[in-house]
């Protein structure tokens, strides 16, 4: 008898991290991706821009590949893709603003020909041996989505980032009776976002936000500047109608604000009179108490609006008394102290800022304990694998769906490139697939590994010294040299002492090998880096990377 | 008629950041300083150990010092006391503890001839024109203490690092009455700490974390593994006192941990039965149920037990099924993603982990803004000025000041190196000293600078590239090279076409330049500087360092 056909679930990233979502659906010779996000470097992973998944899996199997859908357009959820695309062309589907906010990125990548397919929330797309349907979910960005999808095995939904908002901005609430529906009927498999897992209860509505904006636009007497993400249109959408309310107008600063917002208004996710939002050279035309800049940099992130603002860096906007900054975001993890320092260095200016532990002027968008228990409860999957999160994430979702009477053997908490295996029944570990990160620097896709890495490391804790030796090739004498440069090491000015005693040592090594009659290059070498390092450790305790050059002449 | 004598207060560090506090309080012939600690390096300071306050002040200064006054035994108290005592001696002012813990760092440094001085709470201690006393306070660390500084000018309260705590495990309350007997007779300034200012209402009792453990330590089936500061000796004292409880051995691991209980246990501070505590060596003799083993590592610091236990890296400890990690403590600022990394790192490998999130396993040692208005309520100080916080917290304790009903006029949120000139009724801003951070890294001590550190982030983020030229001097020919050596740029083996591209582009500026007959060593390097750096930006967008050396034959 013919082995029966499973549905294989690979997630390729987005477990055992923040970031980096994508997750693989694979029955016989289709497969179906769902998102492919980017993430931010890890604190070791020097210089890196970005971290995009390894897709090796996807390149191999590019034939089955039926198409790419997409819960909504953030970064950690849409970033990965131009790069993916330049190895693999697939058609994408996504809802209308999604796939605006991709085709923006696209565009910057220069990449044309990619089949975007605009969907309906409800209809059921045909993608291979997969029936795809989009939920309407509620986010902290318009038009994002569950996906259920349905193979001869069953129906596996994926929440995708969400809350359960019951007053959303946009006036729709998340479809719950869906997800009770497809849950009567039986689903096999749920995958759902674990972000707020740690935190208890409900995460408020968005709307809260706005009530707090209308107070201090209420009382602010000069200009009034709100930092936030680019992507979260509601709360663009609230400041902008709460400048309104005041008969403020509204700047826009920022490159990915500009992007943003210039397609949400295009598609009619952003919505405001004519004459609102003004252009930044115009802001000398205004009295303070008719201005509201919307801009990045809530996150303290270097090249920001607000932090060159804060630096004294920006070419447009300077700070001016009795500014009023908002900082209506969270750090995210990590970020603490660079939000901090923005913080301090505005209040050093006299500026009054409010942020997220003063005043209510934030929201998160992901779920807490309560509504994934809600999620579970309308949904009763046969399986559970908890998604997007690091490993305390995931661990205690498993065990937020046990208590609610998943049992323990039907609970998966997987890695990036495992393999669940489904049939109607049953769901076991397959074997595993190539997975992990590929590390984007400048225009290098990948060729920043862990010995760049290293090096990068070792060279920022305690610099180097290159050692520049020329030999005459016949006779294998030191003709010139040896020469030490230094960078990064100690202040050579005040060190002078030091730099010529570390030439001496290295003067002894070389005569000491000539007299040994030692004339390989790599002898040579071993030995002055062994020499000056045991030297400068136990002068100063440092340990510069030691970097011997000969040449030969 | 002469100038009337002033009482100058001059912080040197603990202004607009978290640590290395100290503070100078001048009159006349007379320097007694309050604090003298360290604190960690920030981002940017790449390669830096600690960072301790600029004391040149107090050099230029010395012969007018009276003495050091410490309020706690913290690192950010007194971390910085070893490197300044190298240029000045001084006699030492603490309780037993404190000084009991300085003894164990003096000795590290090798420091003898330090007179310390053991003081008593209430006793005045006569240091030139300042009468000083010493308050008893409550901090997360036994044996802490403000400090009353009178002198003909008026008393001024430095409450060092408090919260009220009205059940702390000692016994003895903060001496709340003091304080209000100081604030009767009248307090001419108050400086109180910021820390906790931006947290609305108390801070809860130390004593809450025992019943915690309590719980955690009757239910646990397997080993309990304790991770928190070495210097909470009441922390410490509370995970014996759990393990006495449940009839279970003790175990301390981690070098700080070791030292400091050594000093706390010998003067009297930790109690516990003679064979409670035994060593690493025996951890084999008992079952996994008798055991609790109390280590460093709360914050993820890559060197403590924990972090090594975690990554399998310890040699003494392995984790086993059944262990039950608790990670009493918060994450400092910048701390976060290194703890999250342990407590992800231990739930892989199956271990239970309890960490603050999660249950009542931690409470601050910092007075939340009920118990500041307390203070101020006491003390009713005529001035105020906020000490050990950023900017943010600094502001935040003003403004609550002036809730309290001191005039704004009388609210000074300074910078350090300002100056604050009190006579009995007035205050206002004298001349600025000098003041700063001195970087230490490994025996160097304010060797690394602003080139250094610039070096070292140019190096981090992209790499160098050396390039080195042999030239003959009579001619002025290159008789070797052009040879390029790159590390932490990319990864050669797989970059080679690359590399062989940008030695070509060095040839040819070599060649244009012999062309021209150009010769000066300044203009060959910087040549080659900016075509290699021209070549490479636009090839992958990188900008490593290039550093040119050219070799005389």
């Amino acid at each position: 008898m013919a082995k029966p056909n499973k549905l294989k679930i690979i997630p390729l990233g987005g477990l055992g991290e923040i970031g980096k979502n994508i997750t693989v659906h694979e029955y016989k010779d289709s497969i179906v991706i769902v998102d492919c996000g980017m993430t931010f470097p890890e604190d070791e992973m020097l210089g890196v821009d970005i971290v995009i998944p390894d897709v090796s899996y996807l390149i191999k199997n590019k034939d089955k590949i039926k198409g790419l859908v997409l819960t909504h357009g953030h970064e950690d959820h849409i970033g990965a893709i131009p790069y993916v695309l330049k190895k693999i062309n697939m058609p994408i589907y996504g809802t209308k603003l999604t796939l605006g906010l991709l085709a923006n990125k696209l565009k910057e990548h220069n990449l044309k020909n990619v089949e975007l397919n605009v969907v309906d929330y409800g209809t059921t797309y045909k993608l291979g041996h997969f029936d795809v349907e989009f939920i309407k979910t509620t986010h902290s960005i318009p038009d994002s989505a569950a996906i259920a999808l349905t193979s001869p095995i069953g129906t596996v939904i994926q929440t995708g980032d969400f809350k359960i908002d019951f007053t959303p901005l946009e006036g729709a609430e998340m479809n719950l009776n869906r997800f009770a529906e497809l849950g009567n009927k039986g689903v096999l498999a749920l995958l759902s976002d674990s972000t707020n897992v740690v935190r208890p209860g409900y995460t408020v509505s968005e709307r809260m936000v706005g009530e707090t904006f209308r107070d201090l636009f209420y009382k602010a007497e000069g200009r009034i500047i709100v930092a936030t993400f680019s992507s979260n249109v509601y709360r663009i959408q609230q400041v902008i109608d709460a400048a309104e309310l005041n008969n403020r107008k509204v700047i826009l600063s920022g490159r990915s604000m500009l992007n943003v917002t210039s397609v949400a208004r295009e598609l009619g996710y952003l919505k405001y009179k004519e004459d609102t939002i003004i252009d930044i050279k115009d802001l000398g035309n205004y009295r303070k108490d008719e201005i509201v800049l919307i801009m990045t940099g809530s996150q303290g992130e270097p090249m920001s609006a607000l932090t060159r603002i804060a630096a004294n860096e920006h070419r447009q906007i300077e700070l001016i008394h009795d500014d009023l900054v908002l900082i209506s975001a969270t750090p995210i993890p990590g970020n603490e102290k660079a939000v901090s320092k923005t913080v301090n260095k505005l209040l050093e200016k006299g500026i009054k800022v409010v942020y997220e532990a003063l005043d209510d002027i934030h929201v998160s968008g992901h779920a807490c304990q309560e509504e994934l228990k809600l999620m579970h409860s309308l949904v009763k999957p046969k399986f559970f694998m908890p998604v997007h999160g690091e490993i305390r994430h995931l661990k205690l979702h498993a065990e937020l769906s046990k208590a609610m009477g998943t049992p323990e053997e039907n609970i998966f908490v997987l890695e990036n490139g495992q393999c669940l295996e489904f049939t109607k029944d049953t769901a076991s570990m397959g074997a595993s697939v190539p997975s992990g990160h590929i590390l984007v620097d400048g225009l290098g896709v990948g060729d920043v590994g862990n010995i760049v890495l290293r090096d990068r490391k070792h060279l920022s804790e305690d610099g180097l010294i290159v050692v520049v030796v020329s030999i005459e090739k016949s006779t294998g004498k030191v003709v010139s040299g040896p020469d030490l440069v230094s960078r990064g090491f100690v202040f050579v000015r005040e060190s002078e002492d030091l730099m010529v005693e570390a030439k001496t040592i290295v003067q002894k090594t070389l005569d000491d090998l000539e007299a040994k009659k030692i004339k390989d290059w790599s002898s040579i070498k071993s030995s002055i880096r062994n020499d000056l390092r045991a030297f400068l450790y136990g002068k100063i305790k440092r340990n510069p990377m030691i970097l011997p050059i000969i040449m030969e002449i």
